[in-house]
């Protein structure tokens, strides 16, 4: 056998081969448009030679402090041009990112930094409380810097706190040399970030990101979006959320604006849309809300095409026509921490506006199909690994291939092994096919409602009590009973000014689903939500224990 | 020292990591798409769903003959839809496609199919009668496929040859299984494609591309050519240019329609191009030529932006005008087989708008910047590889690094060894870098002309001559003299009805260039081109030898 002429002296080589990484879109933006405005924040107008110098600056100050490949730097920064830069500097100098949430309390901040090894913490002065009580608990004692936003304003809802650090954010990174030789990943598969999952049962778990994943997700973002060159982005998505859906990273593959956002209000949100010429926005469905609630007095009018990328939970009929009529479009994406953020997409087909509003919007609540980057998406039987028949009914476990599926856990080969097992990455979501390949969500694992033996999509029931005109929000969960094991239980949030009554609910449901699915118990009440809009349902399956 | 945590326990598995292909791209569209119309030829409308399933059954019927990994098919084709699906069948078998220029001879053709060892090869009948020399001449013995185009047409340049194949296209294809479970390959370095270079001295070389190239190409080229969803792409470049610069694979990546044609004439485009609302084409400045040449019948209006992306020369002021007032946008992009089509882009600043229209067709003739597929650009001194100054003056060597250049040459160690010198691609292009990072071309290192020791750019003097109104086309190279030792010579392409004198033309150089750097003779004669309207300047170096 004579060796394959085509596999035979036509090795890698500089020339042909390098690493794929998202630091090399920021600079191909900064060495092509040096002068476009890459972040806006408040007053601030910061250019891409001035954003990649800054960024260059950060890395070569942390380099100067020793960190390099394997070292952690954890950030605990609002949607503010520091953590812009911290998605380049800290990766810059071959160290992984690790992006706090925000709302989190000491004791699991101090879990993370132990587990992530912190070398040094950047932390901004609205978080200085917690962090301080957190860096008490911790095992491990980074290098603190302290973060002033000169944006940070007056009419707050939270005050700046005190200085914790032994640096200054700005005098930190002034020391560095903007012209700073930044290290190109010796592999893409190194590892860029690390994000750590709210899970609501014991430990959270550290999901890292390689840097090829995350120089794909720039061109799938892109595509995605339907971003051309330049478009506005505004931050209304926290980027401690898997990296803001890589879109720190993204935008500089079309040499974008970040808008920063720190306070996401809907006075502030319409003025950037206004004022900055807003394209792009992404969000949890309660930032919706926020814009469509928002009193007349906050409201601005435009004229620019507005993408509203939104996950988490399908936008229903009422919110979508809407956000048309307040001028966004809205895309529905999906996707997890582990992979990157969005992986899925409701690919919009132009026929589909012809149909009904009900139908459309039932398209529109499917979560879609791959992004371009993802190789695989399918919904299989967890134990048997087979696809379900694509008949939009038979309920599987939404699994997920290719290369921007998350590296695994850090430290917890178990955890990872279990999420990988037979080669597709375990969701844990549960959904369906529909005979046109595009899936839909039917509920977390946890989340479904066995009433008799009969499982019942918590989802579904949500949609029935969407339908009532008094309801804001609602969420189901299963309810402990002695006779059928488990019945569905209703959370729901009324609009303002309206009432409704138990029996009303009940009645109404029973009208649209079959009887066994209906709520046998609705609670009228806030909704707990996370800090990105999600409901939390672990609170509500407490509280669902002794509904009366 | 213990092990890096980030690089322990988290390896590559078929969840997170799968080899780039753009064959992943098609598929995509396919399943995502299925109806949208993929190909039109003529009558023929293909939908997505059958443009895979027929390149399933190609790849299929080649299998079933034993074709896989290592083996060579290779095509002679118009761009026809069996182009497009040889494209992709081809690789789906783990073969390499093998494109041949269609204006070959049959002594090269015959070179190429034994250096290339081609296994099948496919042809259309407009090529019978050379490759039947061509096969006469050659040492391998190929199983031949006929190609007959249904739409090959009555009025036509070329007549249809008999037929010299033991099959059927049709028939071949028909018996393959349309759901073939294709080849993904075992690696993204695997090789998808071959293209020989048209060198003017000794044996072409043969283009190495992997399917990693070819998928990033797909997201880079998108973007460079600003498409968003379902653009329309007519088929003016020839697809065995450097697989037609990776079109027929990119439109996966955003579902476009393939609109195929045979024949490059003017009416043929404009009727394309108003009927299937086209918004994007490639060309050599042949085809723009061919556009706005066109007799007053021929031309179509149309309300669509179209946009044009031009390599191979910069377009002069006169063609940028009236391409713009014809409602073309010229995108012009630069690159070398060796670099998958095009690699640079002249990214186009919206201020640049406001310039007076000679300062706009100076930016608009630079070749740009990197693609954001590719990682570096630079111009070196080739002996010691350092970056030129970035003054717009000083000449050296264009160099690309990335993974948009190919694996090296076929069976040509030397060859490639001597290409990536240095850890960068030797394009063998003279240029200059400017001040703001853009690379502009001066000249082939064999264009440039030393006249008493001095460089004339033969670029330069064209670009002097394209400003002389009558002037149509104009090519300059070196003629051999006693006393300077070379000296310009100028070969100039009058427009339809005009006249000139050689002291006219010699005088209007003159009064915009040094005076030796004016051409010493002038000849008026229509200029020798090749397939792909790229000007034979070695045939007109040999013609300067005797001119008076």
């Amino acid at each position: 056998m004579t060796a394959d002429p085509f596999e035979t002296g036509l090795d890698r080589n500089p020339a042909n081969y390098q690493p794929l990484t998202p630091l090399s879109h920021l600079a191909r933006a900064a060495s092509v448009y040096p002068d476009h405005t890459a972040v806006i924040h408040g007053d601030l107008r910061m250019d891409y030679r001035t954003f990649y110098a800054r960024s260059r600056q950060l890395a070569s100050s942390l380099a100067a402090r020793g960190i390099g490949k394997g070292d952690t730097v954890s950030v605990m920064l609002s949607n503010t041009p520091a953590m812009l830069e911290a998605h380049h500097g800290v990766p810059m100098t071959g160290a992984v990112l690790h992006s706090l949430n925000t709302r989190l309390d000491a004791a699991i901040i101090a879990f993370q930094l132990d587990h992530a090894d912190t070398s040094i913490l950047i932390v901004d002065r609205e978080f200085s409380a917690v962090m301080k009580q957190a860096l008490e608990i911790a095992k491990v004692s980074p290098l603190v810097i302290d973060y002033d936003d000169p944006d940070f304003g007056t009419d707050t809802p939270f005050p700046k706190g005190e200085c914790i650090g032994t640096e200054d954010y700005e005098e930190f990174l002034s020391s560095g040399d903007p012209e700073f030789d930044w290290h190109r990943p010796d592999d893409e598969w190194d590892s860029i970030s690390l994000n750590y999952t709210s899970g609501t049962t014991g430990n959270p778990k550290g999901v890292v990101y390689h840097h090829r994943g995350a120089a794909l997700m720039g061109y799938a973002n892109v595509i995605a979006s339907g971003m051309g060159r330049h478009p506005v982005y505004l931050w209304t998505l926290p980027m401690f959320h898997c990296n803001g859906w890589c879109f720190p990273w993204t935008l500089g593959v079309v040499a974008g604006t970040h808008v920063c956002l720190r306070w996401v209000r809907a006075g502030a949100m319409y003025d950037a849309i206004a004022q900055h010429r807003v394209t792009h926005l992404c969000g949890a469905p309660i930032v919706m809300a926020t814009l469509l609630n928002a009193p007349d007095g906050e409201k601005r009018a435009f004229d620019q095409a507005v993408s509203f990328n939104t996950a988490a939970a399908p936008p229903p009929e009422s919110v979508l026509a809407q956000m048309s009529e307040a001028g966004f479009e809205v895309v529905h994406l999906y996707g997890l921490t582990e992979t990157y953020g969005p992986a899925v997409v409701n690919e919009w087909h132009s026929a589909w506006d012809d149909l009904d509003p009900q139908s459309r919007v039932a398209m529109k609540a499917r979560q879609g199909v791959r992004y371009t980057a993802l190789e695989g998406l399918s919904v299989r039987d967890p134990q048997t690994m087979e696809p379900v028949p694509a008949d939009g009914e038979t309920i599987g476990e939404v699994m997920f291939q290719g290369n921007i599926v998350m590296k695994g856990y850090l430290k917890n080969e178990e955890a990872s092994a279990e999420a990988f097992a037979g080669g597709w990455f375990h969701s844990g979501d549960l959904g369906v096919m529909h005979p046109d390949g595009y899936i839909q969500l039917k509920d977390r694992s946890k989340d479904i409602i066995i009433s008799g033996g009969e499982n019942i999509s918590s989802i579904e029931v949500e949609d029935a009590l969407y339908k009532h005109p008094a309801v804001q929000a609602a969420a189901v969960v299963a309810r402990p009973d002695d006779k059928w094991g488990e019945t569905p239980c209703a959370f729901v949030e009324l609009k303002p000014g309206q009432t409704a009554s138990e029996d009303e609910m009940i009645e109404h449901c029973r009208t649209l689903l079959a009887r066994f699915k209906c709520p046998r118990h609705v609670v009228f009440q806030d909704l707990p939500k996370t800090s990105t809009g999600k409901i939390q349902k672990f609170v509500l399956r407490e509280q669902a224990k002794s509904a009366a």
